[in-house]
């Protein structure tokens, strides 16, 4: 009652803030756009707050990309993001009359207008600041504001795009503004897939839909390649504890929650696995194991551009060995790139094999779990498939297979963890 | 010198600042770009200052009604223009980028970064400010400001676009604001056709291009149906005193300079002719001339959003004969509107005629010279062409005549003033 004012006349504790984001496919054409306006409607006539967050419309920005290289091959980034920005300002106009359609009254707001401030990095900006004013004017107006995602303006007041991701992080970021968990809400994201899986279902048939899973744990999977949700809205959701809803936005299925871990998450060892195929390993091997070794080989890999994925390190007195592993795409560049380095060194020899793939799994459990890497090995020991490469983090393991191994090593690793039945343990509440 | 500041270190009395805006057939498409931003690096390259105005690329913004159209049948107007704005944002990014892909450092700016203040009103928005520091901060960098044309944010911050003919009006209101005139610029638009013609060169192939017009005869032709030039971007020159430079986009002709009318322009007693095809005649006769007679039915008119084009009355004693002009696509709508009048009146005749043209001619000179309407008169007479209704403004003649001879009507009154050699004339410095 005391947080009562005249512009804020239908806010009250039992109504919740929902943001809703519908990605490109979801507004892919005006039957879609439709289909999610209805989403939108639904929510609202359960008496909640709606918040609306579009991206561009399908292809829109790749062909908004090709114009610009059919003017220019070295377009600058401002001119860019400047061109860019237009495909969510057609979303969200297109959205914002659908709903109105639907006698769901409606404004749709640049990222600007949103009150989204960026540090003014073209093409990857980051969010410095969300001011709620206007949202907070149009929800005490009764009105959905639509906000285009991906965009923000720079305290210069320049347009500024935010790179890969930027939908999902401008729904994470108004939903953390609006402090949505408070009240019961959530950021609900809306794609093309019905949740997070186990595993990508077209490679583990098995698979299962999660209820739930922690931002620690989706963060991990998203890094190995689940492409659900992009890691940088993921480390933005958990830093100010949004909860995250991933959806189909043309079904009405659960989802999956992304969420805090709560203790019982810690009962289930191994929430999903994933796989990583094509990857190439680079050896050095006998080079002399000196301070600064590491650091003179990774600048130069660092500095042809080349990402590295896992690094391994073992030594032989006085000699060390060093591998790391890297996607088919990069080992012209980083054969160059070593050998410079062995050159400059004196001594050693470089090694390079390809056809190599990870497979990895994933859990808050592993923290509380003993066993949980020997279960791996010996499931994959059990099928005959050779392991090259171990690393390990506080909550994965992943192993380096041959890549004609790799599906069935998923399958495997899946299998051996339960995977298949977690989803429905999970929904019924019984999981671990 | 005393104007000199560190922010203007290339402002001089010998350079000259030129806004060049470009249409939507002039930026169809990367090619049409590509000469357009030529032209902007050739007038740089002559020591000018440019800015530059865009509209949207050929059919975007029918490509966008056309979504818009398949998303509902009622877009509310300020998302049609958040949807519009987009049109001249991609065109401005690709615009900016061609001009640095030949070395000419250049900034896109929206409306609103360019300054451009509306009264709010949306898709009829009109300029009420424009605040000129970012356009003198970019052309102190050295750089090219690419404006879009057509829109420009209201005090609220909202996105409004200015209606038809908003481009020229946003080139014309930036000429204005930056003072054009005082150092020998002015604002060019170029366009698909090279200049202003003596009539519509489909028409009246003997039509000649004028150098020059004054600001009140171009208004003139272009509320008879000239293209050129929307009115209201000429009446906003006409206001400011900004020199509009009508010029073909992709050929190097000189164009038509509209400016105020100088002494010598009186002595050209008519600069154009035009035609207005496919009228139909209303006439109400034999109505009381009672005061607010008129007044009632051309509300009623109004009302029912009918155009009208002129009005002519004539009396007989205590009654009265109204006539009044509109395009054949208004007949069915205005006879039910006139009949209704009539039937309050409780007397009077309604005649409808169809198959009409209102041949024009147009000049300053009219002001200062006598027989012009006679010798018009006479013309049409002598090829034995009946004149239907006579209205005359003071700078216009216009005879409403049988649409069968509108061709031949134009073509001889072209030929009563001796059009054929005025544009010759005007550039040899002999008109008149």
């Amino acid at each position: 009652m005391a947080e009562a004012s005249p512009l804020e006349p239908c806010r009250d504790a039992t109504m919740a803030t929902f943001v809703q984001k519908f990605g490109g496919t979801s507004v892919g054409d005006p039957t879609r756009i439709a289909r999610c306006a209805a989403r939108v409607k639904a929510r609202r006539d359960e008496g909640h707050h709606v918040v609306v967050v579009v991206s561009a419309m399908g292809h829109t920005t790749d062909e908004l990309i090709e114009l610009a290289e059919r003017v220019t091959d070295k377009p600058s980034r401002r001119e860019l993001d400047m061109l860019m920005a237009t495909g969510e300002q057609v979303s969200v106009a297109l959205v914002a009359m659908a709903l109105e359609r639907l006698g769901v009254p409606a404004t749709s707001l640049t990222g600007g207008q949103a009150g989204i401030t960026t540090d003014g990095a073209y093409g990857r900006a980051r969010v410095t600041r969300v001011a709620r004013e206007r949202l907070d004017r149009e929800i005490a107006l009764g009105r959905v504001p639509v906000v285009c995602g991906f965009q923000g303006l720079s305290s210069d007041g320049e347009l500024t795009t935010l790179g890969r991701g930027g939908s999902d992080t401008t729904a994470v970021a108004l939903a953390a503004a609006l402090h949505v968990a408070e009240h019961g809400g959530a950021c609900e994201i809306f794609t093309d897939v019905d949740g997070v899986y186990t595993a990508d279902p077209r490679l583990v048939p098995k698979a299962t839909k999660l209820a739930r899973i922690s931002y620690e744990e989706m963060l991990e999977l998203a890094l190995l390649g689940a492409q659900v949700m992009h890691p940088r809205a993921v480390l933005f959701g958990e830093r100010y504890g949004v909860p995250i809803h991933v959806r189909h936005s043309q079904r009405p299925d659960e989802g999956t929650l992304i969420c805090r871990e709560t203790p019982d998450m810690e009962d289930v060892m191994v929430v999903g696995a994933a796989l990583k195929p094509d990857l190439g390993r680079v050896s050095l091997r006998r080079i002399p194991n000196n301070p600064g070794m590491q650091g003179m080989l990774f600048e130069a890999v660092a500095k042809a551009g080349i990402l590295v994925d896992d690094i391994v390190q073992t030594e032989f007195g006085e000699m060390a060995s060093i591998s790391f592993t890297v996607d088919h795409s990069e080992l012209a560049d980083v054969k160059i790139a070593a050998s410079q380095v062995l050159d400059r060194v004196g001594t050693g020899e470089l090694a390079i094999e390809i056809g190599l793939s990870k497979v990895s799994v994933v859990g808050t459990g592993m923290k509380s779990h003993v066993g949980v890497a020997s279960r791996m090995f010996k499931a994959l020991g059990e099928a005959g498939i050779p392991i090259h490469n171990i690393t390990t983090s506080e909550i994965k393991i992943s192993c380096i297979v041959n890549k004609e191994h790799g599906a069935r090593a998923i399958a495997i690793a899946h299998d051996a963890f339960g995977l298949d039945k977690l989803g429905a343990a999970q929904a019924a509440g019984t999981a671990g």
